[in-house]
């Protein structure tokens, strides 16, 4: 898949300074995406500051980053912060709202700021809370482009490509600061969308933070039962598959949940409701009933599965 | 992972005559296992009986049966099941009892026959409907070996190797027979274990019958919100695992859930009760609840895939 995607005609993409929280798959495929795929113009530094040392030691070692900061150290912080044209936050999404209280303080006018959360509008409320008057330097997005595998050793130069970004602009943002955030994007091959944070929010409820919590919740429901051992010995490929994304970080989907619980309860509703339906129909042994669910779920997924093969979101997928 | 798993000092299994009522992934891989894995002594004639003529012709055509029957002509019928070892049952299981309905009256006393159902107790049931007295012939199976992929055409000869083959026998089993059965799974690179029909369709409720209601249900709730298309456009690669089986056989998986719904409607309740707790502990926000639950599952689910990884049931996995 390397390079297949990458979209040429973009004009590259110049910064002087990219400072980045949370230097991990998602903030250090940012940093080898634009070093490494985005030509050889413009000056390009890139500073790490991560929750402990030694992740962006780590990261300076794979040559990631050129320089790190240190969150807790005001004279290193403000160093860093000086000059950048942007600041990616990419950690748990409770972190947010304290990261940009401390960012504030030492954040250049000129600086735009963005973050990889998976959730929105929590996120926004953060920055505003956290912000004020300087929100129009804020930026929400959010690359779809988790992986099994975490952490900097995990970052790749083309995770990005022809995977979705959203961009939830906020009423404040100045068009040529979203512009400039989307122009980041697309240097790494990523397709950029928008849309509005409830929106966004609801939609990833939908397919992604149900689908985490059911997978979650169901070997919880196993562990639970008297006979685990056993089922989890006959346990084979459909189990295998459905249950993957139940091996996800828990301090990552709990934030996730607590975040998003507006829109996750509505689906989760949505979802009992459903199943309730089903439950019906097993009870009065209604073969037609399930059989006509069963199939228009087969079709549906089916035909996703071809829309994503023809089109450009394919290669290892994202979270 | 062709051969490796084989379980090389198994007495080499001979059979004169094996009939099969279902000629596609699990019948067909049965006979190319027992052909071309299973050294070169004995006769061996393998006679498939099929709904169509079509599916039979095809397995003709690919080598995988000596000759075919149909199903609705009497003297075909006779002249397949005379002097047969074997019959295997690999159709849907609300077929069964028609099916040994079918057969009753043209079986030899010696003919041993088994099945391929995911469902256990109702297939006892169907079968002691079906043959009365004759139940001792019977010996109850199920080989955890589904793919993506069905029909003769997927058929694989190395299909069970290392896989579970479950048997239920019956208080009318003699041993010997049992053991027949036992040996012919086992020639074909399988591992054969055993568990009483009740405790088989517990077992599978949880991990496989649940799983794949669940899975078709989320599709399900997807295309029935008004922003379908949206949330499918958005979705990536944890939605394509926990619905990959979502695209699975309507016809199987409605007969799997009416024949197992005593034991699956059991799995369904303690999973939603499973699923209020979390409700619950969303709407409070109370992250610790719930990373305490994602951190449990996370760790069986990652225990789960090494044992796996390190057994000899991995590779390409079973529904």
């Amino acid at each position: 898949m390397k390079g297949a995607l990458y979209v040429t005609d973009v004009a590259a993409f110049s910064f002087d300074k990219l400072v980045i929280f949370g230097v991990g798959l998602i903030g250090g495929s940012l940093a080898r995406a634009l070093r490494e795929r985005n030509g050889t113009e413009g000056a390009r530094t890139v500073i790490g500051v991560g929750r402990s040392s030694a992740s962006t030691e780590r990261a300076l070692e794979l040559g990631v980053i050129d320089g790190s900061a240190a969150l807790n150290d005001d004279a290193s912080l403000r160093e860093a912060l000086s000059g950048a044209d942007f600041v990616l936050l990419a950690a748990p999404v409770a972190q947010t709202q304290p990261l940009l209280e401390r960012i504030a303080p030492f954040l250049d006018p000129a600086t735009i700021v963005t973050d990889a959360g998976s959730t929105k509008s929590d996120v926004v409320a953060a920055a505003r809370a956290a912000l004020g008057a300087r929100i129009s330097q804020f930026v929400p997005g959010h690359p779809i482009a988790g992986r099994e595998a975490s952490g900097v050793e995990a970052a790749l130069p083309e995770l990005y490509v022809g995977r979705n970004v959203v961009l939830c602009p906020l009423p404040e943002s100045a068009p040529a600061t979203v512009e400039r955030v989307a122009a980041m994007w697309r240097a790494t091959g990523a397709l950029v969308r928008d849309m509005a944070p409830e929106q966004h929010d609801r939609v990833f409820a939908s397919v992604s933070h149900l689908p985490h919590l059911l997978s979650f919740a169901l070997v919880e429901q196993i562990l639970n039962s008297p006979d685990a051992a056993l089922k989890f010995s006959f346990a084979a490929g459909g189990f295998r598959d459905f249950t993957r994304i139940a091996a996800s970080s828990p301090e990552m989907w709990r934030d996730v949940c607590v975040a998003n619980r507006v829109a996750l309860l509505d689906e989760l509703d949505a979802y009992t409701a459903v199943l309730a339906g089903l439950r019906a129909a097993i009870e009065a042994a209604d073969g037609a009933a399930l059989e006509t669910v069963f199939a228009r779920s087969r079709v549906a997924r089916t035909e996703w599965q071809e829309q994503r093969a023809g089109g450009v979101a394919n290669g290892d997928a994202s979270k």
